[in-house]
């Protein structure tokens, strides 16, 4: 093997999605936010895993990825796009039975004129100004919409990652305004919503972020390792210099492991001093700067030469490589890259 | 199309080849560093396209992807591994006829016992500290090594892009000691080094980034071009806050166009507040954060509204992008997703 091993523990996935459905009532439905390529962890093991569990319903950003994911789960579950229906959608929409989230008066144009009677649901903006309809648009709209039976009322959160941040509870209000004593099911919360209770929940919430091991969700188990094996290993003497940019000296006789991955694989550039990896329960510094396809790291206090080492696991989230970064975890997720062999357990 | 169209100019890409082609002398043969599925842009459509320009030699990282563009080429072409003969790589190598790069005595012997007779050659470290075998190593393999006829001895230059740097001349001079007086072919430079004029270019020159329109082929053509699509417009009033985090505040009544790319679409989440992308010749700032499928920009001083934005152009460079990211532009190139339309023109 000559490039990193990414395992990804379906079982943790499928743990996580069931610890998030436990936190709201049993009339509160599940979903699962499978989009970016299932969080770069690849949507049809991680849909079909989940499908498997229980999720009746997906949501993917945009209908190509809900083209590959109808393929992945066949017939059966729902699956929505937020992106909507786009000028160019209607085929894939129609093709792989999706449900667009319509995020503006041309959207809704465009999907009854295109698709009469398939179904579709609403993106409110309450406040994130990103996707969806705005309140003054949604009074327009809002008859002639109801009049179609949209699946859904959906919103999303700014600020869910905090949660005293004063924009929840202002976005649950614009939400409950325009949409209060409508008989149609509704969705705020994502993974952050979820955490911050009840109120959030409505009838559907949709975690994304806390199925693949990432914060807000600090109690899910941890989803990926990742392991990266070594290319070979130098004597550097003190004085001497290490990758491009002679970006690091040697202040000690210095052991340096050249490992198989770089930025092309994801493990971005922004990485670097500070970044560390393990070769067991041992963290070792990255030195230098990134390359492409390798990183360059002191292994001098290892007892052992290391045949890998690991950049992710047991000893280190998505978030903690993230912070080296000054990224978030979910950048490091969905940049995992496509040279790793990717290992799915249960 | 509910994704961005990434348009690959083949034609340009052969023009970029054959400019660096014709600044070493005709005793020099230039090959193509298409590593890391060719910077980006598909190691098989842009490894045909040099091949049928006239290239010979093409360069990956790992061997994995030796075998993927054997695939593309079919016989004849050589391709040789940066990373030489690692462990678990002997089929591939054989099956796929790869040239190892060697890199160290434990790789040496593994390659000469899992294949004897087989080709290699060999990658020597003249200062980078990275790849290869040291002064010491090669001393003491060299004899060994000779007698089984290497197609190619090699080294990297760690200071290339800065032409100035002390580095650059010791590296030469190193690798003029290890390599003098042997009759075999002799390659030290990738693109910085191919601009550095006849001493750096032996028998074979090796460009990567300046074949795909990167710096520091500053005369080399554009190859890329990014358009990404307009999800939904919006009028924002003075106040009101956009995306995660409420980053960004309307300091005037604001039209935001929200585009359908993130950093999931490698997009990178330190690009933001100071990144632009064009309408037409106009360029139009990122507002707020970007998140994992969609960017915010500010469009309000467009005449048109809309359907697409561009980030990668005939107005905007890879290295111009890498700069508001604060990276360079090769982590843009390699970055860019899997979502994407790519379309190859010639």
């Amino acid at each position: 093997m000559s490039t990193g091993l990414l395992t990804i523990n379906l079982g943790a996935l499928v743990a996580n999605w069931q610890a998030l459905d436990a936190m709201s009532d049993s009339q509160t439905e599940t979903a699962a936010v499978v989009k970016a390529n299932g969080y770069g962890l690849g949507a049809p093991s991680v849909g079909r895993s989940l499908a498997k569990a229980g999720a009746r319903t997906f949501f993917v950003a945009v209908a190509q990825e809900g083209a590959i994911l109808r393929t992945a789960l066949g017939s059966g579950p729902t699956i929505n796009v937020f992106s909507g229906h786009m000028a160019g959608d209607t085929n894939v929409i129609r093709d792989a039975d999706l449900v667009p989230m319509i995020n503006s008066v041309d959207q809704m144009l465009r999907h009854v004129e295109a698709l009469p009677g398939a179904p579709f649901g609403l993106q409110l903006d309450t406040g994130m100004n990103r996707l969806g309809m705005e309140p003054s648009e949604w009074s327009a709209l809002r008859d002639i919409a109801l009049a179609q039976n949209p699946t859904v009322l959906m919103s999303h959160l700014a600020c869910a990652d905090e949660p005293d941040h004063p924009m929840n509870a202002h976005q649950l209000n614009s939400f409950r305004e325009m949409t209060e004593g409508l008989d149609i099911p509704r969705s705020l919360a994502a993974t952050g919503g979820t955490l911050m209770g009840d109120d959030y929940h409505f009838d559907m919430t949709r975690p994304g972020i806390g199925l693949y091991g990432g914060l807000p969700f600090a109690e899910g188990r941890s989803v990926i390792s990742l392991d990266i094996p070594v290319i070979q290993l130098r004597d550097v003497a003190v004085g001497e210099t290490v990758g491009y940019g002679n970006a690091w000296t040697a202040q000690r006789p210095t052991v340096v492991a050249t490992i198989s991955a770089g930025y092309a694989d994801g493990l971005i550039r922004a990485l670097g001093a500070g970044a560390t990896l393990y070769a067991g329960e041992q963290h070792v510094p990255v030195i230098g700067r990134v390359s492409m396809d390798l990183i360059t790291v002191d292994v001098t206090d290892l007892a052992q030469p290391p045949e890998t080492l690991q950049l992710l696991g047991q000893y280190q989230s998505v978030d903690k490589v993230a912070g080296f970064a000054d990224t978030i975890g979910y950048e490091i997720l969905t940049s995992l890259g496509n040279r790793y062999t990717r290992n799915y357990i249960e």
